[in-house]
């Protein structure tokens, strides 16, 4: 009998903000393939007989998307309950799809078990909002940190700053100034909020705010390094005015 | 002693896709405030002697926010624990952003809880990645139900549409028509594929899966009505290659 493999988002990386299904999986898993993503609490959760780390590097170099495939199906063939651990939610910029497809295509059963994406948790945390019935009837998520091998950026930042919708960068730190001054060029006001928010959601959680003229200089400033997501709208200025009175267990950096 | 008000999300509906947090303040608070959004599985199982129901009607009217809101500052000044418990996550298209203030301009500290988004478990429940690396470097999230003081619709969906990227529509019955329209008005290809997921991880969620042409006839014939999503992209097309081996606890209408 082929063992299941369960496609499961540990969520931003506070261990509390896992689902109960995600939680109870792993402690019911024969199991665990995970990666660094999850972050460090929720990877000293993890049972350690069960775990194995498909993300480690031998040489230098990363274990191969290839390596990970091919462990899911081996072990589902060996019968084994499977809980391939994602950060976030498996399919929201987390190679859910593909992995989905691969076991499809070798004829194992699987299961989606979403999380939540740091993308939404990251801005609710820091007091955020991603739309307001006033402000924004749409939040686009995107990726600052696109497959290598492509020539040439394949995300439309005139497109996404014409939506007038909150715009959220995932591994955004690095290419700040590109897209900044890209969304600048496509004739959103220098003074558009921006917000930096690292590690969001982890014990060392950090916050930095500018405006979309500002941010690179904040970045610097702050130092603010990966992984970080970039918040970019008229909505991260809510955080200014609600900040007095947001609660969380997070270290907070304030402009 | 001023309590603490909670914004906490629920997820999509599931029970067992809420957070560990949102379950444990669930059964720590004094007062739970919610209406109908987190689903009658989620609302079975909250304790009776702490639930206060804000969404009720009185006279075919719905409450109104202006009274959520007292509520919720009058319930904390009594130095109350308050969980405002809403479907999905707090911060996107909750209405949570306006609470958030609200509760701050009355000197009301309170923390945010993320949830999964049934416009993240939707699509993942149902087999759909929001972003492909081969495919999409973008998701947006979108409402198809907008104020209706207002005039116009505030969505770009030319804009949207320009980016490439998947969307997603949340309450977007309706509007399918208008939209589907629209899109193929910017220039979206008639075959992009689309999927209506109903009652997103609910025991009796249903799929259906169509075009941007044929969308509003599938809707018709398979009698999709609200709560649901529309997922539009070539990633809906997913679903069909990976269908026979995706499992989970909700019965399915496939095209």
């Amino acid at each position: 009998m082929t063992g299941t493999v369960y496609l499961v988002g540990s969520g931003p990386g506070d261990p509390d903000l896992m689902t109960v299904k995600a939680r109870r999986l792993i402690e019911e898993a024969d199991v665990i393939l995970h990666d660094k993503l999850p972050g460090p609490a929720i990877l000293d959760q993890l049972p350690a007989d069960a775990r194995e780390d498909v993300g480690k590097r031998a040489g230098g170099e990363r274990t191969s998307q290839e390596h990970t495939n091919r462990r899911m199906v081996e072990l589902a063939r060996e019968g084994k309950s499977v809980v391939r651990l994602k950060g976030g939610d498996p399919f929201v910029f987390g190679r859910g799809g593909e992995e989905a497809e691969y076991l499809a295509a070798h004829d194992v059963p699987f299961e989606v078990v979403p999380g939540v994406t740091s993308a939404v948790a990251g801005p609710g945390v820091s007091g955020i909002p991603l739309t307001h019935r006033e402000h924004t009837s749409s939040v686009s998520f995107v990726t600052g940190h696109e497959d290598p091998t492509k020539d040439e950026s394949a995300v439309d930042w005139e497109a996404l700053a014409a939506t007038g919708g909150t715009i959220v960068v995932l591994m955004g730190v690095g290419k700040l100034p590109a897209y900044t001054q890209a969304l600048l060029d496509a004739g959103l006001a220098a003074d558009t909020p921006v917000a930096l928010v690292e590690r969001a959601t982890w014990p060392d959680q950090r916050v930095a705010c500018g405006t979309l003229e500002t941010a690179v200089d904040v970045r610097d400033r702050e130092e603010i390094e990966p992984p970080a997501l970039t918040i970019i709208g008229t909505v991260a200025a809510t955080r200014e005015r609600v900040f007095d009175y947001l609660r969380n267990s997070t270290q907070e950096v304030h402009q």
